[in-house]
């Protein structure tokens, strides 16, 4: 089945390569995960904020933490649960290449805690949404950041300016393990680098 | 941009359709997050076993809870972290239609608790993959099923018989709020369902 896949893939993609030539560059291997490869996902406006991302639930997901407010004093950093979300075409980057390419999104949803019980046992499960933050890689829009990776915060707002340095990317560069992305807390990206290695 | 996405994927359906036929049921619509509409992503066997499911990490992500062995006197009935997807045809369905679709396929990935402090605060992070199981929904393999949705249980095996219905489904049965699933720990099925009525 997998062999059809792949099959049926890159008769998709040649043909779209003869028709258009805009997927050419995919002509080796189609990734149903990706189905735009190349694609940049973080889009600015014209102040060069960056717009708010609106369909990262479809994107992949890379982890989930929950720093909840019982155990952070009522105040934690980032209200509560964490779902952690990566664009298709840089996870399609990252699988291959075991890097964060220039135009990569991260887009962290926050999720207060529902229940601290189910039937399932005690601990920890999902609410309502909270809002959003984001991070972006750009070697080009921010060539002076660090690691070029920058940080937005949306409440209800449609865009976001990026964030002063010492507001994110600090703690980021201090504590993260990957290139100031969090990969010790996110097995899906751990597993997704090394199967990309054992090719 | 939307609209180009709409159009873009409009095109790839009609020139798929025009060249096979096989994708002729969504002429009206490309939904980039299901490349394969109407997919069956759940496999069985020559006698009726599920196949262990492998690109579920690429699958859209319905929540992620968190019964840590710490709150549940080191023997959760799941250990830790659980993540858990639905396969994009399916989701594609939910969306449009609020039910689960007979196809359906939902995993749950296990994760240990890495540690509990990091950089964002106190609270549960992910360490390393623990397992899957899965829960199918047919209306014809499972007929005799409650809701005809069939439990599956994989350790490292690479496919697994279905779980007597007092092994899983009676607690589904009970607990979930909807259709066996407990769309109350997921706000994301929750926002889908709500933004498709209110098409």
């Amino acid at each position: 089945l997998l062999k059809q896949q792949v099959l049926k893939g890159t008769f998709l993609t040649l043909l779209l390569a003869g028709v258009s030539g805009m997927h050419a560059q995919t002509a080796t291997a189609f990734d149903h995960s990706d189905p735009h490869p190349g694609k940049e996902y973080a889009k600015f406006n014209n102040v060069g904020d960056l717009v708010r991302p609106t369909d990262y639930r479809e994107w992949i997901f890379v982890g989930a933490q929950v720093t909840p407010n019982d155990m952070n004093d009522g105040k934690p950093a980032f209200p509560e649960f964490h779902n952690v979300y990566i664009d298709p075409a840089s996870w399609a980057h990252y699988k291959k290449n075991g890097v964060f390419r220039s135009g990569t999104i991260i887009v962290k949803e926050l999720a207060s805690v529902g229940t601290k019980g189910s039937a399932s046992g005690n601990g920890y499960f999902q609410g309502e949404f909270l809002g959003i933050a984001a991070t972006v890689k750009d070697k080009k829009r921010f060539a002076d950041k660090p690691n070029n990776w920058a940080y937005f915060g949306f409440d209800d707002k449609s865009s976001a300016a990026a964030q002063r340095d010492d507001a994110c990317a600090a703690c980021h560069k201090a504590n993260a393990a990957e290139d100031m992305v969090f990969t010790q807390h996110y097995p899906v990206l751990r597993a997704a680098k090394a199967a990309g290695k054992a090719k």
